[in-house]
């Protein structure tokens, strides 16, 4: 540390030539966050101080976090799901898969996922001395139920299904996964941190949340395609109830148990998440969605105009190819099967997309 | 959901007055955190929109990343430090744990912690399948080491020491610590995050950190005294090279590998505890912590002088009485043992100890 504070305006120019090191999201064409929508910056601002933590001593942000479980639970077919605010998709995964090993106490648990799950699923089973069992995928990148129901056995504690694939953007046979989930009486825990924001607005809606009677779980990210800031993770589950397995004593706050994985929380991307739900309702997200899906079925004609076929049609807004560069300026990414990535996020608008489709041609030329 | 979207100024009406069903800091004599500095705020609005799960997106960001792990690791005595930003205490005890496990497979694994140790440590347990072994207080209620000595075994994996007790601001023999932790081999996890803001500043320091050579990692949260905006933990290791057991493959990304809980994680809190820490130095920060010990000291003699005799003299700005009714209006928090219980963060001024202390002499007239 510096001996003496460093003068306020001195700071600030170190800190935003700082921030001018970072590409800007207009170049950015991998990421499945996206620059907050204005009226999350402005909520965020507001609730900047708050603490979830300790939600005695903030109860009108509580609220809010309530509130938003309701609108979530609500989109995804269930009012009264329990659930509650979470840093993420990763911590979403981990303590679903804690409810489910909680719920089936086995010696040796073992989970059932398919290869294209994230790679939070590795994390978690290591932290929780889980075996993941994957199962592999059909020609579309979307997990082969067969597969999965020879690798089940009497110690699988859950099952997963993915709603937005981070690498293809492919909706998982959530319904035919519901119904084995409920014949071998198996947790489902649904994996749509991406998807959940997504599938709800397309026009065609695919099921997968808990109008399915199998679904045990939901992860939905508000950081992502609902355009909160950062942290905005939500974790759903259809029994309130379990989240008790979870708890632990928490002497010297307001409330005495405490089930979520942090203890300190910011209220702040909640407030965010709530007042980008309620600013735009079901209307604004299914403009935003199905702009995003018209700007990724642009992409891919344009693509395979230029000679880059797609690699599959995708369920959401991921669009991959049969090529390997881009050109120079761009960030795209590669998938494991080595094929061009590119996430139609909000950010990546019509223009954008034409842009990336000229210098595509330019390269080429 | 809505179906149709929220006018603007109708939702921040409705977000403003949830607001106001929060407690002011004003009145929260119980909390470890305390209102953001200005320049945390200042700094956490330029980089709102960055996201440090994909650094290479955000080299900027990262930089300041590595330069808050640099400073604090400093500070630490270790320049050199590994470390990373986490979402906060629970986040860096989870991870510390985990790598102690990964250092030493052995099939019981337990760790031995003080009675005091936060309530984190019951999740992390929890979560990676350790035994928690609890070492009873001495009578100031800090570890008694010698019972710590009767419970390791061939199987402890850890050694947990705790820098400003949530309960009672207590520093343990963390030195006496690090010589079991060499002598029997042990990794000793040292959790400061609240006072590991603390004690580096204060008058006569108490050694605690990596100068100590049986520290293996410390947990230090910028979001409680380092006045930062939430969340922003950090847990700083000896080896850097020890957070490769927990890496996993981050196919699609512009790193690697990845060996944080999170994956996508916000920069503006991380971008926010530099700027407090830059703007203080250690000279800023000295005189915050004397004024936070000074206003605890003044708390502790007017609380003695209504009858309320403290419960121990603490280690750093967290004081607690034997006695157990507040003034309305105030929010203090009661131990296990019914102490009462205030943390006496900057925000918690001399005018807030006067008022307070004028309000308990009322109450008892």
């Amino acid at each position: 540390m510096r001996d003496v504070g460093c003068p306020e305006e001195e700071l600030f120019s170190f800190l935003s030539s700082k921030r001018q090191d970072d590409l800007g999201y207009r170049s950015i064409l991998s990421s499945m966050c996206t620059p907050p929508h204005p009226v999350a910056v402005r909520a965020h601002m507001i609730f900047i101080e708050t603490n979830l933590g300790d939600p005695g001593l903030f109860p009108g942000t509580s609220a809010l976090e309530d509130l938003l479980v309701e609108r979530l639970g609500t989109l995804m077919h269930r009012p009264d799901a329990g659930g509650y605010a979470t840093s993420g998709g990763t911590e979403s995964n981990i303590q679903a898969l804690r409810i489910a090993k909680k719920l089936k106490p086995v010696n040796s648990p073992n989970v059932v996922m398919p290869a294209s799950g994230h790679f939070s699923f590795t994390k978690a089973c290591d932290m929780l001395g889980v075996e993941a069992r994957t199962v592999p995928l059909d020609p579309e990148f979307r997990m082969n139920v067969e597969m999965a129901e020879d690798l089940i056995d009497a110690n699988t504690v859950a099952l997963v299904g993915v709603v937005g694939t981070t690498e293809y953007g492919m909706i998982d046979p959530i319904a035919r996964l519901s119904e084995i989930a409920l014949d071998r009486d198996i947790f489902l825990h649904v994996d749509a941190a991406f998807g959940g924001m997504v599938a709800p607005f397309l026009d065609r809606p695919i099921p997968f949340d808990f109008r399915l009677p199998g679904v045990s779980s939901i992860s939905v990210d508000p950081h992502k395609m609902g355009m909160s800031t950062i942290p905005a993770g939500c974790l759903l589950v259809r029994d309130p109830d379990w989240f008790s397995r979870l708890s632990v004593d928490t002497p010297y706050l307001t409330v005495k148990r405490e089930f979520t994985l942090a203890g300190t929380r910011p209220g702040a991307p909640v407030a965010a998440a709530v007042a980008v739900l309620e600013y735009m309702g079901r209307d604004g997200m299914k403009a935003v969605v199905s702009g995003c899906m018209e700007n990724c079925r642009r992409l891919i004609e344009g693509m395979e105009t230029l000679g880059c076929p797609r690699a599959v049609t995708p369920d959401v807004n991921v669009a991959t190819f049969r090529c390997e560069r881009a050109p120079p300026g761009w960030r795209v990414s590669m998938t494991r099967q080595g094929h061009m990535r590119i996430v139609c996020m909000p950010h990546v608008t019509r223009d954008v997309v034409e842009e990336f489709l000229a210098d595509m041609c330019d390269m080429n030329a």
